[in-house]
């Protein structure tokens, strides 16, 4: 845990807030924390902060807390994945809010077994505490919005676009040769990958995810797993977007507006 | 299982040879095989080809494999790794062997508990089925080499020149701006990637790996926990190669050597 979240209700106005669970527990026994000690902390889905150990003993840390100014923004990758095993998808949890997930969008697919929807793994009293983990991992406090999508076809028709704004819509397709970098270039700071079932998207859903603007790409002849290919595509969404960040600002340096060269010494 | 791995032993001089453990299994209730039907096999560090299923019944599935002549390359990223907790050893057998790790190199380090070196998880009978496993799934036939090192300055210092013959070593580090793929560039086409124990190297240890060529990189803001930094980093390094060697062949491409253009009309 490098990050203690905190919860907005557990907040006093003042900054005060008094742990006795998990995180306390973390506190004193593995960090060792005792009073005057400064921890991080973070509001969830608000500013992170410092917490000031006031009081530290059997079970119980208090914390009196200042908060920065600013939020962190949430996460520029949206993932549309096919619902994995129950296994599996408990295991994404965490790793997916700690490298960093705008919003999930969970979807049934002809692939996906039928009652992978009805495992615990997707109630909320399941996942948000192993998506907070995530975030007490990775430093962040934006939690990953998530829905759960039993229709394909609504979905991608009429609820994605409601969904996410991602400029670039990507899907994942071992046998092709584009790589994420190329196809997201440098006109965009929001992606939404798509990752299918175990055995693909069928003929009908990758014709539709394809005729609501997903482009192809792969990385490489390696077929992966799903939860090993999530976290690899995610890793090279952001890689891209972070690099196509650099090359629009370099673009800006070298090509200066009208409105900056007013005598226009454009070669 | 998207390949039938095969042990050179196990195949006859002519091309045949019969399974009766968890392959056989899993050909006959998952994949559900017959008689006359072909599947992907390959031959552990040797070529990929295809199996004709001559005969399948309870338990047991005979194939006449027919074998490519080429041998797949050894995967171009090496891995330092320094000892993480079993339990997450145990999982990244199978994803390091899947995402393609020529060599992984464990070592000691400050921050590893010692019992860590006591587990079932580094014998050989642990390990490799599981490497298999992740060779069975990406396609591959080539094993990921892997040795075990409980003195880190012998190791690094007397031992890895001769491990590894990477062009480019880098060490992973939250704090750093470089991305993997600008430390990468052009130069290389094997890469070794070291990554820490939770909590990090030690200045010593930092200051060793430096001095032997290592250079930081960094992958934005975010701390990973050990299993899915090192997904994303292989993952990364592996993007840093292709898109490297892409632009040896645009320079080769767009300068032509002294021995193609003999009347030489460099600029």
């Amino acid at each position: 845990m490098n990050l203690v979240i905190l919860e907005p209700a557990e907040v006093a106005a003042d900054g005060t807030t008094t742990l006795a669970d998990a995180r306390a527990a973390h506190l004193l026994q593995v960090l060792k924390v005792s009073a005057g000690q400064a921890i991080r902390v973070g509001l969830l889905d608000g500013p992170l902060g410092t917490g000031t150990v006031t009081h530290a003993s059997t079970g119980r840390v208090a914390l009196a807390c200042v908060f920065e100014t600013v939020v962190p923004p949430r996460p520029d990758v949206d993932l549309l994945l096919a619902l994995p095993r129950p296994k599996v998808m408990k295991r994404l949890w965490a790793q997916l809010a700690a490298l960093g997930v705008g919003r999930i969008v969970l979807t049934n697919a002809q692939r996906v077994e039928r009652d992978y929807f009805d495992t615990h793994v997707l109630a909320a009293t399941c996942y948000r505490p192993l998506l907070v983990e995530g975030l007490q991992q990775a430093c962040d406090t934006r939690l990953p919005l998530v829905s759960i999508h039993r229709r394909f076809r609504v979905l991608v028709e009429d609820e994605l676009d409601g969904l996410t704004d991602a400029g670039v819509r990507l899907i994942a397709d071992p046998g092709v040769q584009t790589s994420v970098r190329s196809a997201v270039g440098p006109r965009t700071d929001r992606v939404l990958m798509a990752v299918g079932p175990e055995g693909g998207w069928n003929a009908f859903e990758r014709a539709l995810l394809e005729a609501r603007g997903f482009i192809a790409v792969g990385m490489g002849p390696r077929t992966l797993r799903t939860d090993t290919a999530c976290l690899a595509l995610v890793t090279l969404a952001h890689e891209a977007i972070a690099a196509g960040a650099g090359e629009r600002r370099m673009a800006v340096r070298q090509r200066p507006s009208a409105a900056l060269t007013p005598a226009g010494n454009r070669a």
